[in-house]
């Protein structure tokens, strides 16, 4: 079997951190990247990465998709260029029309039938017809706030209610996630940034909310969500200077999310973000807890870092995806993920690799 | 589409517990029961169990398997007779060639390649020949000590180690558990029931172990595995009358074991059962650490109690057995397990379902 062909698509932190990944994995190879900036166009992958390629072919990055993904050269694409469904969808469209498989880590898309069912319904068709599958995955939506808590809930005789808490810090981020999450600005600001819908806050709840109740048949029917200012009480600054918070203003935001039956919340999320937490006492965490026989109780700390445990979901991912049924599949209905210390083509069904 | 009919094999604790279950389920009937003790066959379900039949319909038990499942009535058997995979592979066969798929709670088919590779491939054999496809499960092995961890590691982008430990409580248990377990024997008596065999510990660790290597491409190469008594400081008694141990006497066994790679502990497993752990400071829990990029460091306390989760784990994977592809499968390559809230036919594909 030819080594397993991936192309990436989007060059960002994320894109980057999947093309070093696959350097340093054995039986896959990287075969093309588009990117947007075109600025970085004929240029190589190992010197933008400041990587060394480990003996694996030198990739030219380029701006045009049908250059970098070619049908019948490509096992599986991994798009990671935003977050939201109408515009990934059309990309993840591309891809499959050019019968290839395609994995996006677009928070929206790990469970697109959550917000948008005829985006879900037109990928669908278009990979069956292709006879290939799409797949959404990442951290969070992906593992941490759902995928874990279905999986504890194997366990369980009967579930009452699923409650998911990750309570991270974002002092590790660049200014751009200092901007869209509110870090640094006044109550004021803060409240302005929220009307106007420049703060992003954390977008993945209502995939989460509906993935969990989909597999666990929690039947939920409505989701409400709030976004807080974390107004802090001491001076805040981060260690690599991209992020500063004064006290009375705001290091961070509090997202909470409920998924209601008969009014009755089932599933809660609680995602409070900040700069600095460890500063007043909070440490970083995932927390599941799910009411029901028998219960569970689970926390881990500190958090698992979202960037790396996004690039890591997305490549390990590769295996399941191209073994799936063609169609549009999510994080509950293949089998679990899993890390990759062997050769990637351990992991894939013979029948279903594309490049034979 | 037809309720999911499951028939049970063996009605001890386990297998009665997941008739309580289902008869308190949705879209789900029991067809059938086959008993071992020849006194209770004749006799009605509902009234060995105890527990009303929620307008589903009585079955008389039998000690006839042929009596219990026909083909073309049943779409699943579940096998809690015992944990030994040459005993339940005779079982699990005769299920399989009457064209229904299978699941047993035998610890050591949890993963029958781990120890019997000959067995794996006679039921991999028996089941795509006749269609249907067989899964072994439970609480540990099945989810605790090894599918849980796996699953961790899909956000991880390098593992170096894995350690599962599980602590729990034998005080819930009856008369033939503490003897198995050697609670109450001096410590000569213990030396002794381990020399003799008669002391079983946990069952499990080879199939855990092998499990996350095999996912994981951690490549084990030998297993270790260690058995010694906890011995008390102080007297201990279970509130059910059930085990007790004088201080200077065994509460408890101690069973750990070691997955080896080029004679390194690359998969460490712990797994203390005492009586009353409670009146030593010592509290139960699950816990994996996963060394690597990142690390994860879970805790879930108190345990997940294992007879519930092993009849939970049993019952809740019905969809993903009936769903496989034909052949032996294992937790590691169907979906993920979860509770099921709603009606059992939702997780079932049409296509698969045996009775129509």
């Amino acid at each position: 079997m030819q080594n397993v062909k991936v192309a990436i698509w989007g060059f960002g932190a994320m894109g980057s951190g999947m093309a070093e990944m696959l350097l340093n994995k054995e039986g896959v190879d990287i075969v093309g990247v588009c990117v947007s900036r075109p600025e970085r166009a004929g240029k190589k992958m190992s010197e933008v990465l400041g990587k060394p390629l480990n003996g694996k072919a030198e990739v030219i990055l380029t701006n045009n998709l049908d250059e970098a993904v070619k049908e019948g050269e490509c096992d599986v694409v991994l798009v990671c260029t935003d977050s939201h469904a109408p515009s990934v969808t059309e990309k993840v469209i591309r891809v499959l029309e050019k019968k290839v498989n395609c994995i996006t880590i677009a928070e929206e898309m790990a469970y697109t039938q959550a917000q948008y069912p005829e985006l879900a319904k037109k990928i669908d068709e278009c990979a069956k017809k292709n006879g290939v599958s799409a797949l959404g995955t990442g951290i969070n939506p992906g593992l941490m706030m759902d995928l874990l808590a279905v999986c504890f809930s194997g366990c369980m005789i009967d579930v009452k209610s699923v409650a998911c808490k990750r309570v991270n810090s974002l002092s590790p981020f660049g200014a751009t996630v200092m901007r869209e999450q509110g870090v640094g600005t006044t109550v004021e600001q803060f409240a302005a940034g929220k009307a106007d819908g420049s703060l992003t806050g954390h977008i993945g709840f209502a995939e989460s909310i509906m993935m969990i109740s989909d597999a666990i048949g929690l039947k939920v029917e409505k989701i409400e969500e709030q976004m807080d200012p974390i107004v802090t009480d001491v001076d805040r600054k981060t260690p690599n200077g991209a992020g500063a918070a004064k006290a009375g203003d705001v290091a961070g935001v509090s997202m909470r999310a409920q998924g209601l039956r008969d009014g009755k919340n089932v599933i809660d999320m609680q995602h409070p973000q900040q700069i600095e937490p460890e500063q007043v006492g909070v440490q970083t965490g995932d927390y599941i807890t799910i009411e029901g026989t028998p219960a569970v109780h689970m926390a881990n700390t500190p958090e698992i870092d979202g960037g790396l445990g996004t690039i890591a979901m997305a490549v390990n991912c590769i295996p399941q995806c191209i073994n799936a049924e063609p169609g549009l599949r999510s994080m509950i209905d293949i089998p679990v993920p899993h890390a990759i210390m062997d050769d990637f083509r351990n992991h894939v069904y013979e029948s279903k690799k594309l490049v034979k």
